[in-house]
């Protein structure tokens, strides 16, 4: 079979037990999660077993021990997928929500209802439990899913969904309902992004590289988890002992995920004051700082920055560090420079504040805190299936409620229009 | 200057201008509309000249005679336009409304705050009062617009776009917030669907090669104003005089436009009392009917109906017609063929009402109520810019409330992660 059969075929059956899954009560639904959860720890051997076999092809694919680490489904990663399902099958359902009823003059009631999306195609890389949590939160919210990982975990993945789809379908899920392509060839991205009026969205979560495969032949709406070039702007009137906090927090907690900030903007008016001491405390946790002119001369151990360093996502132990004039100066860079993922200021002044909320256009905007917190699980969302950059249906940290649309619904009494 | 240049140039400034516009108040915008609204009023010689030219022209296009009405600017539509304007500065303010704001354990308070989209191609075909609308709805939620309308209403479009992008500036409205394409080479289309990164949306409202036009070529998300095959069912317990009032209405009341019926499946079981007393009412309006075998046997009057009739829009008084042995098969019926624009159901059931909505996957599920109720002054939306038919971000009847999105604001007192 070629790739392009396998994978229509693969969406066709996907398609079909989705037109099914929108009258699936909570129950069922629940029920279903609570029995995955089971069955992977039933099958914990198998899994790990499949694990080893991408952990043993890992260094053909020149993969860091970093990089193995996180391809690695060790005892306690198996339970937390588990305990993953339990929780999403322990939310309220997504599905069913009627909201808005008004009554119109013409006598028809009619509201909104939240609905399942259809198929969602699902296109990823490396860590296998994504498969688990992506497979479990569109289940939860009536969609069926199709499954596409990278060729590094498709031992585990293929093990993983294989499980996941046979003990779903026990249990009154329709078939196809959790589904994975498992030929890797590349090509296989774009029949899935090409599938119109089968694949009713498509999330891919991965590196520039795959998100670029999917944009350049995308036919079906793209919600794109992208990159995170985020900010910190410490304003005139910022408390400084809460800028270095969050500072430090953002750069150094976790450097190599996506809401660790890249760039620092600092107001003149404390550029002196700040600068020096912010700079010491980022070198002594081995932080390298790339400033603008001005920043060099308050710091000179800076390297200088080009250009190209705030447009850069390192995701590493590197900062790009510029004064500005002004608030405006800041909002300025940042609507310019950065990929509207997740930017803060800190500031003790309410109409800096209200400004940078209003006038910055990224998917989260943060007042006097870190950048970290740009989290489902920090939002109290629960299990996120990504954070979308991009700026329609989904914003930022995307839970199971994003994974459903809406339809309109009329009541009438016999009601014609005159 | 050459067609790419020009859209880009218009599509820039309108960017630029985006950025300006999610920090303008409720009040500049609102009374930014009522100035418009007026100058509309104020400038009707020199609109009505404009149109003139294009109706001389309209001939040549092989514009027939309903095609000339719609494309005229009477006194009485440029009084609605006017008015229409004035509607939406009543509106309430659908940007800066922060919900869903709720304390976290780590002590940020999160939620999400209502804003612009950004820059919106606005892609459209001959009435050019559809300009004012979309021009209006664009501006109260804080976008900006690039309007492309059709060769045949240039000269009214390029006017009406002229006169409130000029009131819109004098009133504090960035320039360039209602831009548009004065060329209308084709390519023009596909320069603003390609413009990645600039153009944060695009509205296509037209005929079938111009949606083609746009979705075979877009690289910026869009939502479709596409066709509306939409389905009556009289179900087994409908009562037959509502059946009978809902089928003429949703069929016969303006046949033209899109949440009129293209066909009426009805149950078997009352298919023998329903049908001929259907065929009646709906023949003496010159109603052409298209049946199945089953239906054809209680209607004999009736021409055959193949494959193709089911998927199609007439927009005429054409009716396919068939015969289902269950509510199942009618709603499989509808989910294959419907183009999830708007389908009905006629029932006394609340079990077969409650199907027929859970399992239809339509953008509007009417309940014994015609399908010309999908329209957003009859849901209590005031204008809108179009109903969409794709699944995401909108879903049927667009009012200003789906041209904006969300971003989340993250309150801290110095919060960091730990």
């Amino acid at each position: 079979m070629d790739i392009f059969e396998h994978v229509m075929e693969k969406a066709r059956t996907a398609k079909s037990a989705s037109r099914k899954m929108a009258v699936l009560s909570t129950a069922v639904k629940d029920a279903a999660l609570r029995a995955m959860a089971d069955a992977i720890l039933r099958n914990r051997a198998a899994i790990r077993e499949a694990n080893d076999k991408d952990i043993a092809a890992a260094p053909a694919f020149g993969f860091t021990k970093a990089m193995i680490d996180r391809l690695t489904l060790t005892d306690s990663r198996i339970d937390a997928m588990a305990e993953g399902l339990r929780e999403i099958a322990a939310f309220p359902d997504p599905v069913g929500k009627l909201t808005d009823v008004v009554r119109r003059p013409s006598g028809i009631r009619v509201g909104r209802m939240t609905v399942p999306i259809g198929l969602i195609g699902f296109i990823y890389e490396s860590r296998p439990n994504v498969t688990v949590d992506a497979a479990g939160l569109s289940l939860k919210a009536g969609n069926a899913i199709l499954l596409r990982g990278g060729k590094e975990a498709i031992t585990s993945n293929v093990v993983l969904a294989g499980l996941l789809s046979e003990t779903a379908t026990a249990n009154g899920i329709p078939d196809g309902a959790i589904s994975i392509v498992e030929m890797t060839d590349r090509e296989g991205v774009r029949h899935i992004v090409e599938a119109e009026g089968i694949v009713d969205l498509v999330i891919p979560r991965g590196g520039k590289g795959l998100i670029k495969a999917v944009v350049d032949n995308a036919r079906v709406p793209v919600i794109k988890h992208y990159e995170g070039n985020c900010h910190v702007y410490v304003d005139r009137t910022a408390d400084l002992d809460d800028a270095v906090k969050i500072t430090v927090n953002a750069k150094t907690q976790r450097p190599g995920v996506c809401n660790a900030a890249e760039t620092l903007l600092v107001h003149t008016d404390v550029a002196g004051v700040f600068l020096p001491r912010i700079a010491a405390e980022l070198e002594s946790r081995g932080v390298e700082l790339r400033g603008c002119k001005r920043s060099q001369a308050f710091v000179p151990s800076m390297k200088p920055a080009v250009e190209d360093d705030w447009y850069t996502e390192y995701l590493d132990l590197i900062l790009a560090v510029r004064v500005v004039d002004s608030l405006e100066q800041a909002v300025e860079h940042i609507n310019t420079y950065s990929s509207g993922h997740t930017d803060a200021i800190v500031t003790s002044d309410i109409q800096s504040a209200e400004y940078f909320v209003t006038a910055v256009d990224s998917s989260s905007v943060m007042v006097n805190a870190s950048t970290r917190f740009s989290d489902g699980g920090e939002y109290g969302l629960g299990a996120e299936i990504g954070i979308s950059t991009d700026k329609l249906h989904a914003r930022g940290p995307m839970g199971v409620a994003d994974l459903t649309t809406y339809k309109w619904v009329v009541y009438g009494t016999g009601s014609i229009r005159e």
